[in-house]
């Protein structure tokens, strides 16, 4: 089977596929999303592209932004970065602000809220612009020059964002943020309004296949040691309270956004970006998780391994 | 380099290593041991093998046989063991009382201390004669026929399992654990009691190299689906609070015990063990981790893919 | 209106009362209680006594017995008491494993379970024969020689007491305590086995109104100072999660049990002890709270202060 | 001894004391509190008052306006204020995140931080003009008309109040803060820094020793049940994590603040209030504390009881 005709092969296998999941309600710019929407890219180390379905519609990427902050922040820090957040799993998050608390206002890891708040506050503190400096940060790594935040989405999240604000507000009085808390937490909505289709994450994230390097300039963005770094995070912390159940099903690196996207790494290998609005109980894109597991299950392409399709299902 | 080459590269680059770390000295079992004792060994796809230092010696493999455990009860019950353990890292330990309260008695993952208690109370319902059974199939596993529990350190731990013994208690209050506490308790530390040598770890772990066939007798032990949930979850939780950082340095699934031992295993590739009794700040063998580093580096061999072992330092 | 006046129209006020709560079911030896059986017990400093309804039948007085050890292990090791066991209340119980964890294995009060364990833990070290020495002290205080440990009940709470088993284990974890754990905990389970009628209660407590002496020996209990102490601890840690309730409704240091019992004392007046088995959701005896309520409106005695019966409703 | 003399032997036994803490430094205003100053005011249900060194000073009363505010919303609101506030102790604070999380955003008390917030949130919803009613409810009860608001006090605390902000974020994502966060922390700070002299204190609290009167104009500011409820909860809630050991060794409902203020009231007897700014670990007054332990051990006046002075320090 090629890419294409396994592309197809998902999606008979999803049709009857019945457990979508619920859109985010909790801002308006989510609830409107259409959950029937579904979208498959793929682009592979040689620069071959393949699409299924929705994959130039763009759709608020959320969390998945917080992975571009992490290596925007990286470049331009080093490994000082580690001294204000870890690289540590961070167990359920019903205890987030008294295990912020017990650990100094240092967060786990930089892809739970409180860690992606403390990269922006370096963003800020080392950028010119940082609004500007970001987005063309994103779109040199697309190749798509339209790609842009949006207002309202960001305007949204922080009507309802009191938590996050109580986490910046435990950080800051731990003297772990240095800019002002307003300014820190509307460039965090902002990262995480920008709006970008499966074609565009796919692509953005090729360089962390590639060890670093962006396929569409040659240009390094990390070293291969730095992806390495940024890798192992994602695969350890990419997925919410999932992220041992996504590292048995589809054994990739990637990170998800409760706008539905779901993009995942193969080192040396691939890229590939799904879409579907419906999440679990999780949060995470209930149809996309099991798109991307048939996927790296027919493929055989997960870290874990080649992985038979059919499996001997009794012990000799 | 050929492996046994790299070996000797490894030990070279180890010769002024000085972060050795303390021996874990909690039970007089472990205080005893030499913090210069070193042994590598290898066991690869092709069955080859390869030995450095130290490694016929045995120790105790403490945590490391919470793999051997959770596999044997896997086998057994297959995924029903998933309604009585979870799959997710856990976070610090600071509060894991309290998160096995919250998750009302359900331990985080099978190789947080909780998980391996609830194992145990698995294997001694479901087998006839739990420790007979038990060591027969670590034996066939490993190809040893003399590996012992170590009655000596299995009391002493019993000595000061307090901390076992509250989590145990509050499981047992959530009906998660269906043998008497004593019993499941003695079990547990005769488990972590067990001696074995690097040459022996490497061997017995080789099958979840092998999707799940022990190499020795070509019998499959667990399904190609099964072992990858194993080895999913060694690498998310294999390594106590430092699953993220050993990610990073080793890159594969793995496990550690207090004794100074860690085994890891490279899919489809090796098995490794690799012993120092000197333990880091989290419990894990500080010149194996070191140790592990290396031979992965210099071997390209970790599940975040090639690693150039010259990196450009300087971005173009 | 004279004493048996008062009880006779609190009988009267609560003949409607429906709020009768659940008689504890946790353990078999309280679940046969009956929801309707109702007594009052008075003793005033005078020597008078009072009593209303099943004022002789021995009930279970469960954590009753706390304030009793408390005050036994007080006068054998004095002020040395409080290196072992705090004195301030503990908050909601849905940490309190947390919490006695992050405050190295000091409980908070002797008034919760873990705190009564330690005082537990202190008498087996100070008393030859600790079931002896105890059951001759409450029955010196009490003036009934009969008063005995119910075999049953303690058995029955042993058999569920899991969550005891994990504070006592954590604490014995951080060195606090001293004795075999098994031991302590059979000890503690036997002090909440203890069964005594309201009459006894009212009569055993008096002591604590009299600033310390026996009024049936006038033998020294508790020097004046030591009395403060224990009524303070009641008033603030008495109730469970209902201290604050308490203290507005009633406003007399006091001490409840599962059983159904409640005893409290107005300093220099008097020694009161209601019982009905019926509990509210916070574990104390719904109708006696009520009684006790009335009661101490009627006569204008609280530590509050005397409250006018027809208070102006209206502010002027 | 009359009064006069009491507040002398006081002042005597007070001359060596040398445990006289830190002056509180986390906001300048505060940090410039001459650690010398000394007041004692005693004002009687009679109407006599008595003045020991300097008790006309002005001081920032800090969290004792947590009980003025709680009164004056409890006359507002009547007994729906617990719909959004509890009246039950606290615990120790280092987990008061976590306990509003589980909590659902309801303060365990209002005079923890977060309830007095909560407090704040529904006086700005009832009152047309809260700055100027509030100052005019707190003259009216002083008889002091230039009692201020310290605007430099408020701003400074504003600038480091990042923990009140997390808690109040917190509350709002549940739904139990109204009004916007800013304007409900402002005026939280406000009432924070009001500046009242001993004398100020001692006559304001005086109505909650007279069944909820205000025995300047006799006009009732509360009903004796009303008063007998914010009695018990200063009694319960007033002293941080102290409130056991000053019930024990004062006995009276009272209130501190890190001003080094403390007030306190007897029932249908005084109202007191003591200003010494040095604090003991806790955030109390140290020698405040101390100069009320030895008045109401003197006055033999505690809601415990008499106690007599010379105590028999041995068992008969």
């Amino acid at each position: 089977m090629n890419y294409q005709e396994i592309f197809q092969e998902i999606s008979n296998e999803l049709k009857g596929f019945d457990e979508i999941g619920q859109v985010a309600t909790y801002i308006p710019a989510l609830a409107k999303g259409n959950p029937n929407k579904f979208g498959m890219y793929l682009v592979t180390e040689e620069g071959h592209e393949y699409a299924h379905g929705d994959t130039e519609e763009p759709f608020s990427i959320q969390s998945i932004s917080k992975v571009l902050s992490l290596v925007y922040a990286f470049k331009l820090v080093g490994t000082d970065l580690w001294k204000r957040v870890g690289v540590e799993p961070s167990g359920s998050p019903f205890n987030s602000l008294v295990q912020l608390e017990y650990e100094q206002g240092i967060p786990r890891n930089p892809l739970i809220n409180a860690g992606a708040i403390v990269i922006c506050d370096i963003l800020i503190s080392q950028l010119e612009n940082p609004y500007d400096d970001f987005i063309r940060f994103v779109r040199e790594l697309s190749g798509n020059p339209n790609i842009q935040y949006r207002e309202e989405t960001a305007a949204s999240e922080k009507e309802c964002g009191y938590k996050n604000n109580a986490h910046i507000n435990l950080m800051k009085s731990f003297g772990n943020i240095d800019n002002d808390v307003e300014q820190v937490l509307d460039f965090y909505f902002y990262l995480c309004s920008i709006e970008m289709s499966c074609k565009d994450l796919a692509q953005t994230f090729m360089f962390l296949a590639r060890g670093g390097k962006n396929p569409l300039t040659n240009k390094r963005v990390l070293t291969a040691q730095e992806t390495k770094r940024i890798n192992s995070i994602m695969l350890l912390c990419g997925f919410y309270d999932e992220a041992g159940e996504f590292a048995f099903k589809v054994g990739l690196p990637g990170k998800s956004g409760v706008g539905g996207g779901i993009v995942a790494i193969y080192p040396d290998q691939y890229s590939i970006a799904v879409w579907s609005p419906g999440l679990n109980s999780k949060g995470n894109s209930s149809k996309g998780i099991k798109a991307l597991e048939i996927f790296t299950t027919i493929t055989q392409s997960n870290v874990f391994g080649p992985m038979p399709i059919f499996d001997e299902l009794e012990y000799e």
